[in-house]
């Protein structure tokens, strides 16, 4: 059977990555439509505007469907432009602003691309100094400044830890360092000693032996390292450890980045410097 | 004068990171309200529906106010019980998947937390990929693989190359390189040898002496390289160099990561590999 088609526009102010995520999260209710997809960040103009909308008739006339447009337009005059294409428009600024300044009884600064921008910028060094710390951090290099961290991942390699950690970095700005368990600590049976200390601040990540073997052979292919039963061995090890010590883990198999990050936030208590 | 306060709640059947979002690029609109904020993610069952509704009637007996409540709830029962609560409900799956099911004369799936899962595998491949590609070609590290870059930015030390490179990879999938301009660089009047056959790739990352000299001064006070006059120097000398090779580059004093990186993914045209 022939899958539907549809063109998605995401057209904004700013980055666009709000009409994106929002847009995002409502299309992946519909599994049975083809989008593809158009991304147009920084219309700040009138004669930006037109040139989406002359996009969005070109797409209409080449698809013979009917474009779908997210935006958050700010500017109401931009916003009519837009909304002038034979397109389903649905803005995201025209929807929820009037309710919440009915709300707070205060008119709106309507001031175009604001929620990406430097505006905060006590957020911005934050995140920019956890992203150094976590880099300074990575894999257990470092582990004299540990104490400075609000937390460290635990976990076998190729588990996931450093893009974890730069997620929590970047998004939240959070000091996450990582430190591996190997087969010496599983052999010690205990944790490396430079995590010993700071056992509130551990945070595991475990996965699936067949997934983490998968990962291996791409890195090291046919090695012991990469064998489904060495696999098993330390993810064993692993869990085995953690629990001894009560460290709480998180199974990172079928779960996403985004996921992973909110579920340690949630489990560790951990306060956000970037909101 | 006192400024009005607000409790702002972010509940998600997922991460609650679009939620978040959304609600952040509306509320950066409202200047003179204090938000206190709590992010309250997955929320599946209506158990945990009734403790969100606790919460939030605790917050308003306490702040005095009503608080205001953004949620991407897609099951019906427990949007419903969230919605009992005293508060500003501003729901985004009930207000837009109407207008987007009769458009595509479908019907949606209502499968709650599918926005950052990993349904979609592939994109969660690249983005780990990409994440590594840039950690391996951070700083000029790893030049012969240069190739198979997406993008190398060039920028003198502490432009804020990385954290760019490392948003390029984690939100886009976009195998992000960096390699620093040095005064060596400024010197022979030459791009580094490394870069040279790479002139389609390269984008640049500027920012004023002023705010370089501050950044520089927190990692290394009083230094010669972090002086004023050394950074007017550096920023001169980048800037004509990136001229005479044609490569494009962008102010990042005033911008956040993200401004900058949608900036970039437009102007080198990038194939994004993650939506």
């Amino acid at each position: 059977m022939h899958r539907s088609q549809r063109t998605i526009f995401f057209i904004s102010d700013g980055t666009g990555i709000t009409a994106e995520m929002l847009g995002h999260s409502l299309l992946t209710q519909f599994e049975d439509i083809e989008f593809s997809q158009v991304v147009i960040p920084f219309v700040d103009s009138l004669a930006k505007a037109e040139e989406c909308v002359a996009r969005i008739e070109a797409a209409r006339a080449n698809s013979g469907t009917r474009p779908v447009v997210f935006t958050t337009l700010v500017d109401d005059r931009i916003r009519e432009a837009v909304r002038r294409a034979d397109a389903l428009v649905l803005d995201f600024f025209d929807t929820f602003l009037a309710p919440l300044e009915a709300e707070f009884k205060a008119g709106s600064t309507h001031t175009a691309g604001r929620s990406h921008s430097v505006a905060d910028s006590s957020g911005y060094q934050h995140r920019i100094e956890a992203i150094n710390f976590t880099l300074a951090h990575d894999d257990g290099l470092g582990n004299t400044e540990l104490k400075s961290a609000d937390v460290v991942l635990l976990g076998v390699s190729r588990s996931g830890k450093t893009p974890t950690c730069l997620y929590l970095a970047m998004q939240f700005g959070i000091k996450a360092a990582n430190c591996p368990l190997t087969p010496e600590d599983f052999e010690r049976g205990k944790l490396p000693d430079a995590v010993e200390s700071h056992i509130p601040r551990l945070y595991g990540l475990s996965i699936t032996p067949e997934r983490l073997a998968r990962i291996r052979n791409e890195r090291r292919p046919d090695s012991r390292y990469a064998s489904l039963e060495n696999c098993r061995y330390e993810v064993d090890q692993a869990e085995r450890l953690m629990r001894r010590y009560g460290v709480k883990w998180v199974n990172s198999t079928t779960r996403s980045i985004e996921e992973i990050a909110a579920q340690i936030l949630q489990d560790v208590k951990l306060v956000r410097r970037v909101f």
